[in-house]
């Protein structure tokens, strides 16, 4: 079983994210443990407070060192974790081959950021991997997690069913995008599905969707500036 | 004030998302209307259907053409929506100024895939952008239009307050990434701030934060491959 830790300083975020499709089957299906720990469970002074202004002068607030520490500590004191994985601006844009990595350890802590962040001498201590989710400005590291998790527990074998299987995804084939889809009716208001999709000619059909593969996937290279 | 409609075979998913946080204060401060849209509301036929087999015979389901038509066009006929975006691995890789540019209009809806995705005529009929968030591959684009709402938001006067402002943000400053951040207690168990910090001289401190946002950048550049 792999086992995901987040550590947050909104945990009500996750109820959604956490508690719905292919997560939550997971869960219910004994492939995954997912445990959220509270920020604030391990602010020790008497006003539980979690951050305080940054040395050096400017506005915004910093999520303090001691309560990281705390729960971090006491987690690796009771478990072997593989990866400590930092959401943040500086970090590596995750994809999808850093989630097959993940996908194939045991145990992952992730720690969300909020505010201007989080004390450097955490991330110093304890990150084993500094993760982005792209160029631009979150309120916090909430999101990352969820996108990390979601596209991890897809990989494990047994969490999606045959129809689902990831095999036929954009991006595990060669790099290209899938080809649009279509189902029933044939014909919504005289908008129809392309002939070829209703001809039963399985090597034309597989033409097309070669061909509308390549097409999107040029297009999406070319509107991302990749080529 | 801006208003987002989105579309979604899971609404549970948006309970932590959209009652969190800056989106939550955000929503409390009149500042921006959310409305979560169930597509198995819009499904008429008498098992609420809301997917089908593809056409041409791969494994996998799509979502069907009819309820987002129905969902759609009902929002359609009560607004003027500027934008109707997809989120779909073949869009553009969302980025700060698609953000700004989302942050300057009033009505916008988006339309969360699942699945195989959806029949490819409905976003022939109504995208007005594709938004992919990266190079992996998700459960579906509820994950997406969080990440979407949250970073715009973020840039709608009054959302944050003077210390959370913006501006001093990674990505906002020409594209360079913060500098690292401290905050007390200056000597965590002998980890020390850096000394510049606790100068109180403004200039060696700038010095230090330009210095440090540099050496920031051109390591994400690389880790990235980007130069």
């Amino acid at each position: 079983m792999i086992r995901f830790d987040i550590i947050s300083a909104i945990p009500d975020f996750f109820n959604g994210p956490l508690n719905t499709s292919i997560i939550k089957r997971a869960q219910d299906k004994n492939l995954v443990e997912i445990y959220v720990h509270n920020l604030r469970d391990y602010a020790y002074d008497k006003h539980k407070q979690i951050d305080d202004r940054p040395f050096g002068g400017e506005p915004g607030m910093v999520l303090k060192p001691e309560p990281f520490f705390e729960c971090i500590e006491k987690l690796l004191a009771e478990k072997e974790y593989q990866n400590i994985v930092f959401t943040s601006p500086q970090g590596i844009i995750f994809n999808q081959e850093i989630a097959k990595k993940l996908s194939l350890e045991r145990n992952t802590i992730i720690v969300a950021g909020r505010y201007k962040g989080i004390d450097e001498r955490v991330r110093e201590r304890f990150a084993t991997l500094d993760v982005s989710i792209g160029n631009f400005i979150l309120s916090g590291g909430e999101i990352a997690a969820v996108e990390i998790i979601d596209s991890v527990i897809r990989l494990i074998p047994g969490v999606l069913n045959d129809s689902e299987s990831a095999l036929n995804d954009s991006f595990m084939d060669g790099q290209l995008l899938s080809a649009p889809v279509y189902t029933r009716p044939a014909d919504y208001r005289g908008m129809t599905v392309p002939a070829v999709l209703l001809s039963g000619n399985e090597k034309l059909i597989k033409e097309w969707k070669v061909k509308k593969s390549i097409e999107i996937t040029e297009n999406w290279k070319k509107i991302n500036r990749m080529e």
